[in-house]
């Protein structure tokens, strides 16, 4: 691909969002082509899927199925925006991709980790970020942050314990792909954060 | 499971849903617990999906992605409607299930059967039909049937030679499973159709 695909993880209010929008902004006003998008919901259908996955819901909702709705939302995502954008030469900046899958749904979840790495190979047609960010911040202070600001979705509402095995999950994947995957200390200032985002992406010529 | 799981399949047109609301009346006039339901959609959770599923896109929507929304419907329907009433010793009865996946997502879109079959698997948690009924009519006779009571929608709108792949790969699975699936000649009166559906049920000690 000619593009960089540069991805953004973390648990919720570790800042993610932010860090991928002043990215974005930063290449933008350097001139360059880049597009910023999420999973799930960077696309029309996404949104829909989107929806499903954050509404509460009377019904059972089993995690397999939350599975299936995210790689769906990511096959569409790679065919629809990623894909064509990486190349076109594009910098692609997605806040979340296969490794929160692997994190929610696998060490927090408890779906068989084979089961999905098998179906994030499949769904992403093993298109991999060129690197990723996980912003890391310990569980309480992701709650406090994401209390002050807005009304709990159906996944915020899971217990601390949920929280915590999803941290250690991300870091676990981050020391399995030690090559892909920078962690950041997501408690310093974020003007701090993001010029460490962009000495590392000098550094490897991503920018 | 105490109850009985019983499964309607063929192409558009065929009269599965007809059928399937006769056993259901029948099984109800005669006394016995029964559940209706179809898939996609036999959920307030999947009735979503499947708008997704049958509303056109601008969108690329590619095979991958409709398959998972497939297994993601399944999934929630199996632990909401049809695993509790099985387990209650109810009839089921559902228009569509696993074998529709296989065919259209397999022998019609060219999906890869295996990965189908691994899905259909782990979606419906190995809950198999305990009969199914493949109501066969030719792909002509399919088109003028629907043609002459509704508006198409996206998947009916494609065209002739999927639906002979389609009508073809339900044939094949019939005789992989001849256990499990009956044959019927869909261009038959439904009348003498739903005489043949309730002898064959009660010859195996179904009804």
């Amino acid at each position: 691909m000619k593009g960089y695909f540069i991805t953004f993880e973390g648990i919720e209010g570790a800042g993610k969002s932010t860090q991928a929008k002043k990215l974005y902004d930063f290449l933008l006003k350097n001139g360059k082509n880049a597009v910023l998008t999420r999973e799930p919901g960077g696309t029309q259908l996404g949104k829909k899927i989107r929806e499903i996955l954050l509404t509460p819901s009377e019904e059972i909702f089993p995690p397999t199925a939350e599975l299936m709705l995210y790689e769906a939302d990511r096959n569409i995502h790679i065919h629809n925006v990623i894909k064509p954008h990486l190349e076109k030469g594009y910098y692609v900046i997605c806040d979340r991709f296969t490794d929160s899958t692997l994190a929610y749904q696998g060490y927090a979840r408890g779906l068989k980790i084979d089961l999905i790495k098998n179906l994030n190979f499949i769904a992403s047609e093993n298109i991999e970020p060129d690197i990723t960010f996980l912003i890391d911040i310990p569980v309480e202070e992701g709650f406090k942050r994401i209390q002050r600001y807005r009304k709990k979705d159906r996944i915020e509402q899971e217990h601390t314990d949920f929280h915590k095995k999803l941290r250690e999950g991300f870091l676990k994947i981050a020391e399995e792909k030690k090559n892909r995957i920078v962690v950041i200390d997501g408690l310093k200032d974020e003007n701090i954060i993001f010029n460490e985002i962009l000495e590392i992406l000098k550094k490897r010529d991503i920018i």
